[in-house]
């Protein structure tokens, strides 16, 4: 197998471009080679597999990503998406912010043709249910031929880099039946019921999300930001709450100890970090979000799920599934997409 | 104190008509008259204070809820609402099916005068930072002045039934800078920046919802009907993954045997029953949805809820506030809710 190539912004990171940098090693040690993007001077000596191109200009805490890419020509997540665009790299990883790193990629490695609107895909780690949820933040209002699309863009990636082999479909709505929902989501129903080429599972409600009924759950940006925040939130006050009550007796505060290696276990099989992060599908190349706060385990492992997309062929396989189903955008003109970060 | 009178639909709990029959009796005994709308000879013998009328009819499964309602006048649900609207009752109770509750509400209770749509609210007993979100599920579209006037509907409920002195209300987006969201939240979001005699503390995340950032959450009823059921999914899923990895070691399940009374502690404080179920506010006489799988003490808690509502004059004390924020609508042509259950 030949080298793939990844282009990544070490600026953004909570833990600082050395973290990033590290996490880059670990991916470069695993066989992968390493373009990395940041300040060449705090970011030091890399190993072979790892070239740093010194870009000390970070728009990652720029209020307005979009803006802030297009008037910052030298920021490290423009030059990380120009070298993708270019052909020097074969996917773009971030590890600052999602709107950035979204504004850097639609300008610049642009989106792929029929396809209507780039959509942020995460996996979440549902204990025995893992389940791809898209758009998490990309597009805040979506028409029904964008959820369709992100229907078989998240299939095709569930697919290839999860590795399912006929991933069940859903949309997520607020009822199961086919007229629940706002009227365009009742529209998508309609239209993913006679869909090609896509196991459709009608629609899952909030409950279903967590319960295994679907491997993918499509849904608008603004639903899928809340919805990815809400289960973080309510798993992360319920993980703490236990600990509260466990510690409130001598008998509580024994059973804690004793479950202490299982609950950690459950709690590693949770964190966000075994996923990678955000993906960006819809682009020409492959897009990887990492959590801002991120280790360097986290980011090795977006830039592996990265090298893996890219071996896969996930961009053209979700535009073969897309063109056999008809759901191509055929006028060149839509609107453009809103930038959005989650 | 004179007692007050609750109009209870005895169709559509999980547990049948008596069930909801036993708790109309547990009211009861604490001074609170019911009028109990269901089958006789399924409820059998009822205490002081519990008077049954005859109605076997039940729409409680009825897939159009809306319709089911105009067409069916001796409904046990409808039958309720009119005892309601005629005066012979202070406040509505179901334990059957929300979309028929709020139907048979919004066609007999009515809208109260100014009210744009009536709301569904339901607060979340998250431990340490219970909070209200609102609408649950009744609109699945809304658009800007409803959600201000959701705003103010939650602020006088919290106020007059949850006894939140000064409650900080807070409006569901997907980032905290008033930019964000859909348009008709920003623009929400815009008026409630300005609103008089309420306590606006901005956008609040899905992760702010369980951070105790708001005592009230406003948000259209279709993500809001997500929200909760996401809530429920994901923290049932986290109790069992913990149970399932507890039982996996002999050191795990004596820890899980000496936690078993914290975490049973945990979980009747984060039992729905103890909130008595969803509230439909903006109707001229209050209404309680039980959730149909509660048993009699849900019932007796929703009665116990819809009582004090009635005592405090949340209708008024709403309209109040609405009128003096110039909140209320001007129009009486607004555009009939549309009736959708959660």
């Amino acid at each position: 197998m030949s080298p793939i190539t990844v282009a990544v912004d070490a600026n953004g990171a909570d833990l600082g471009p050395a973290e990033v940098a590290a996490g880059a090693a670990i991916a470069a040690a695993n066989g992968t080679r390493v373009l990395l993007f940041g300040p060449a001077k705090e970011i030091g000596d890399v190993p072979d597999g790892v070239e740093v191109i010194d870009a000390p200009v970070s728009i990652a805490k720029a209020p307005d990503p979009a803006n802030a890419v297009r008037s910052t020509p030298d920021a490290s997540i423009v030059l990380a998406a120009k070298a993708v665009a270019a052909g020097r790299a074969d996917a773009l990883v971030s590890g600052g912010s999602t709107g950035a790193a979204l504004a850097a990629g639609l300008f610049n490695i642009k989106r792929a043709r029929g396809i209507h609107r780039p959509a942020l895909a995460l996996p979440m780690p549902v204990p025995g249910a893992p389940v791809l949820l898209l758009d998490v933040g990309a597009n805040v209002e979506v028409r029904p031929e964008h959820l369709v699309q992100f229907a078989y863009m998240g299939a095709a990636f569930a697919q290839s880099v999860m590795g399912v082999t006929n991933p069940r479909v859903g949309l997520l709505s607020n009822g199961e039946e086919a007229g629940k929902g706002t009227p365009d989501v009742v529209a998508a129903h309609q239209r993913l019921s006679e869909a090609v080429g896509i196991t459709f599972v009608g629609n899952v409600e909030g409950t279903g999300v967590t319960e295994g009924v679907a491997d993918v759950v499509v849904m608008d940006g603004f639903t899928g930001n809340v919805t990815l925040k809400l289960m973080e939130g309510v798993s992360n006050k319920l993980m703490r709450s236990i600990r509260d009550v466990a510690s409130q007796s001598p008998r509580g505060r024994v059973g804690g100890l004793l479950l202490r290696r299982p609950l950690s276990a459950l709690r590693d099989n949770i964190d966000p970090e075994v996923q990678g992060g955000a993906y960006m599908l819809g682009l020409r190349r492959v897009g990887v979000v990492a959590h801002g706060r991120f280790t360097r385990r986290g980011f090795a492992r977006a830039i592996e799920v990265a090298e893996r997309a890219v071996r896969e062929d996930v961009v053209t396989r979700t535009l073969t599934a897309l063109d056999a189903a008809g759901a191509l955008r055929q006028s060149p003109s839509d609107t453009p997409t809103s930038v959005q970060a989650p």
